[in-house]
């Protein structure tokens, strides 16, 4: 297709230089900008970490003296605000740019709109909402973390037609192929945190590190743990690529878990049941700057997270094959609706193909969500 | 997209009105017919019922004297024997058309090639394999049983995405939404029989007619009931719009056979077992001249069939949703493979979404296709 220049088209680069940091900003948002002076590219900025500069910064110290009266690209709002670094407005006026231009207002309903109104009192032009969904989508991690306090918890199953995980046997490797492995690498490499059951843990023995072809980001990996059965042995206490988070409860062994905190594992106890109380543990979570989860459970935290509404994306691939046995592993346990028309509906599916294995992504309604 | 006036120009049209007849041929294939004199179309033509004229000779009547050095477009070899009607490729010979391009050859080892050879003989160019993937694709029904006598079975399965075909209490309407439905009806008209299992017909007692919103073929209904528990107050024996055949094994009560029977049912005991035997039911509905049955089975007889290796194809729709209950019923169930390498795959996949359902598409290959 013909490229079209106009405001689309440098945001369009923008956004894409946003998109592929995503995975290293933490619980910042990721944020591309481009400053473009007289019909030519001047600078360009993406935030790249945490406490460092915004893209706004980059982009603009890039230009130097050609910054004014520049247009400015910016994916998201620019904050007002002094937090780990000095606001990006001042930084624009300063620079005597002339217009900037804004994919999506900041979701923080506290301070949304403040950035735009500062630039407007010094006289610069901003228009507000080319590609927003875009520019929002990419940070639906960030939004609801920045809203809620809460990680945004994204659920990755890969499963057989007939939504077997594993045989009856066990006997698991492979049921998808390299292609969704690769993608399933990179959805780790994109959030902070990796969680898994015991069941798992026990099975399995994963590392639970992000092993693409190139160097990754390794997620802080959480074992949901009601009853501290977790080894001193298990590769996740012993490796030390990431820290490890071992959700329990206050119920559990205390030699235990000291046992595992002088291990360098972080030990959480959620409530007071049996079971992990995982409505608080992802309060717990998030207070401690996990702002986004990727859930690889099998089918009973899988079915407790979703039964407990926590459970916000879904990424489920499928491979086309059945395997059948009524008492093999599946990716969903939880106790049944009762009617076809009670079941948790996804929106906004996608279905594309990942190799052979097919992916089907999307976002589960729930009732408190569907009746608010 | 602009079309391009050449041989697929014309040889299109013949498979799209060959498609369109899809189930009303029954046994017989489903064939196409243009014929071309100096640059118009001058005769068309469908086969449109066992027993009545063939694509060739519709098309040819219609062109009358205009067949005479005309291009005949045909999407399967023309016939060379006498069948129910004389042979096309006389006819083609008689009405002196120059040139006969044919999409695809008789799969039948027997005769393929007869016709071409025929043509040939007589001085006529013959060009064939113009389409002819697409051509084979639109017979598959068609190309199994005349090489083996045995129906070719699409299994069409509605589930959620965790696998469920019904909610715990055995509420299930409605899984799938509208969109996917209609296409199950036609399905159904596409096929010379439904099948599905005696608990099916206990739980819902359904018409297992075709529902379209235009008038439809209804297929012959087929019940596998190994112990004759079939009432004759059910609707598929008391409802006269299509025959009825229970599937049943020797052992079963003689009386409540006759009893069937004399209510116009047609009772075939399959093998001398507690159940039906599948492999033996086959080949008696392939000899009753079945050439295509569509399985709409519960979880027991779709993983009975897919054990055995009698499905052809499958028809997957899945609903974006998930409804739990590890006792709900699924779409599959059959002994598990002890090791994920052991699945049965299904091949040349193809995804789609039907409405807001997705529909997967395959073809399962057993263990005997693969090794052979």
């Amino acid at each position: 297709m013909l490229d079209v220049l106009n405001d689309e088209y440098y945001m369009s680069l923008a956004l894409e230089m946003a998109a592929k940091a995503a995975g290293q900003t933490g619980i910042n948002p990721v944020v591309g900008c481009v400053v473009v002076k007289e019909g030519r590219i001047v600078g360009i900025g993406t935030h790249l970490k945490r406490g460092e500069g915004h893209a706004e910064v980059h982009a603009l110290k890039m230009a130097g003296a050609e910054a004014e009266g520049a247009t400015v690209y910016v994916t998201l709002e620019p904050c007002s605000h002094h937090g780990k670094t000095p606001p990006c407005c001042e930084r624009i006026i300063e620079a005597k740019a002339s217009r900037v231009v804004v994919a999506a207002a900041d979701p923080n309903p506290v301070v949304s709109g403040r950035g735009i109104e500062r630039l407007r009192e010094n006289g610069i032009v901003v228009d507000v909402g080319l590609l927003a969904d875009k520019a929002r989508l990419m940070n639906e991690k960030f939004n609801k973390y920045i809203t809620t306090k809460l990680p945004f918890v994204t659920l990755k199953t890969a499963s057989t037609l007939d939504g077997k995980i594993a045989a009856e046997t066990g006997h698991s490797k492979w049921v998808t192929g390299a292609a969704a492995r690769e993608q399933t690498h990179t959805l780790r490499h994109q959030h902070d945190a990796i969680m898994v059951g015991i069941g798992t843990a026990l099975a399995d023995d994963p590392m639970l590190t992000t092993r693409a072809v190139v160097p990754a980001i390794h997620p802080v990996r959480i074992i949901v743990d009601s009853k501290l059965r977790l080894p001193l042995s298990a590769k996740v206490v012993t490796d030390r690529s990431a820290p490890t988070i071992v959700l329990t409860t206050q119920g559990s062994d205390e030699a235990k878990k000291r046992q595992l905190e002088e291990a360098g594992v972080t030990v959480i106890p959620c409530g007071e049941g049996a079971e992990v109380d995982l409505r608080a543990a992802m309060k717990e979570l998030g207070g401690r700057e996990i702002g986004s989860i990727l859930l690889e459970g099998g089918g009973k935290l899988n079915g407790a997270m979703l039964d407990a509404g926590l459970i916000d994306k879904m990424v489920l691939f499928f491979a086309p094959k059945l395997i059948g046995g009524d008492q093999a592993p599946v990716s969903f346990s939880f106790p049944g609706r009762p009617k076809m028309s009670d079941a948790i509906v996804l929106e906004h599916v996608q279905v594309e193909m990942a190799g052979d294995d097919i992916c089907v992504t999307g976002y589960p309604r729930y009732e408190a969500q569907h009746d608010g």
